[in-house]
């Protein structure tokens, strides 16, 4: 019997209008449709006379087990991954699964528009210059090194994107976080907060380092701190690209 | 007279696959779209009836001040930018440009896939962990800040990813970074070089930091550095995302 292939797809933020035609197509084509129930919610006008196989959060293991399981059965898989599945989604362990099983199955990675972009463009253009980009959940990665990327990070410069920044147990990360920036940057270095980028109940907050704790920051949300020569004007929050023009 | 608006639109890569719906919107809502010749051949096939304003590169101002000027004049204005205008692209140029001629024009980005992101699903997963983006033209930052951030990155085991990394003429830049990662990681440590990603004449090497100077590396190269922990199994490229599964 010939395996199924499998798509990781990344469905951008969650709105149609950031869905590629790359990622649509691979939807389309395929029979078998495994993700977070979150994500799938957020495609559901797609996943008529699908086999669907949603799950519920942190079951990230279990779903590459069901998209691997599907393909050796003969389907074609789609692995839904929010956002893009290279950043903080579903492709690494996708492979890693399928290699782990050691048999010959045929992965394909579809990109998406990452939080981190889709923030950006609704807050200006914060990222124009070097940036690094860091999960503070700390259920993959210890903390000890996380809060050294932020403190190297804080001192190259970079503009930081904040991953996972908080949520409604963790929210001491994020306080560190800025204790540790504050080193390196005045308090009034902006800082921008983004919820549900492009989805419903969107937040753009721009705010800076001083005051950013007084804003709501949680799971759905990316923080992006400017570097020392990022301003806010007009409501944007501009990192210039270099030299000033 | 009413004024136009401009959009700042990320095209992706290039190929139509990886066009968001809202670029396409935006691209035919307006009478006019200002870019570099390159990336508006890409998109040729959307630009019939409009008024075409192509320059040739390093006239990112230019273009700035066209796109104002058509939108001065009360014309929607579609300023292109490649991948994503956010991430090294015309986004923060084009508000500042707004901003210094004083005038209330209404600018939205719309945000594209980034060669990052691209390159990496095209290697398998390999920004899987925090990562940091430099550009290593030292056209628009001086290159003791580049070369600064290359080792602190470095320091802190960030997956690196290096935009414009090489160009006929600037090649030295590489070698110094390849010299000072090597100062932090293993000649072993998977490097991902990805040329004209999905674009004709696509590229995809997975080489290693030991060998990384024989392949060929240009402007239209993005350069991808493993961590200490990303490996190359079956051909894909992975950072592990955090603790072993």
């Amino acid at each position: 019997m010939n395996y199924g292939d499998i798509y990781v797809v990344g469905i951008g933020p969650g709105d149609e209008s950031q869905l590629t035609p790359a990622a649509l197509k691979a939807i389309e084509y395929c029979d078998v449709v495994v993700g977070y129930k979150t994500y799938l919610d957020l495609i559901d006008y797609l996943l008529c006379d699908k086999t669907i196989v949603a799950s519920s959060m942190r079951k990230e293991r279990e779903r590459c087990s069901q998209a691997l399981e599907y393909a050796l059965e003969g389907e074609n898989v789609a692995l839904i991954s929010g956002g893009d599945p290279g950043i903080y989604g579903m492709a690494g362990l996708m492979l890693e699964t399928v290699e782990q099983g050691g048999c010959d199955i045929n992965v394909r990675i579809v990109p998406g528009i990452t939080a981190a972009n889709a923030a950006a463009a609704l807050l200006g253009a914060p990222l124009m210059n070097d940036f690094a980009v860091i999960s503070l959940s700390d259920l993959m990665t210890p903390w000890e090194t996380i809060e050294r990327r932020v403190r190297l990070a804080a001192e190259g410069d970079f503009v930081i994107a904040l991953y996972n920044p908080a949520s409604t147990k963790r929210r001491w990360q994020i306080e560190t976080v800025r204790h540790i920036v504050m080193q390196y940057r005045t308090g009034d270095t902006p800082v921008g907060i983004v919820r549900n980028a492009v989805r419903q109940e969107q937040t753009v907050t721009i705010t800076n380092l001083e005051e950013m704790l007084k804003y709501s920051i949680d799971m759905a949300s990316v923080v992006i701190v400017g570097n020392s020569a990022t301003y806010v004007r007009n409501g944007y929050m501009i990192t210039p690209r270099g030299y000033h023009i």
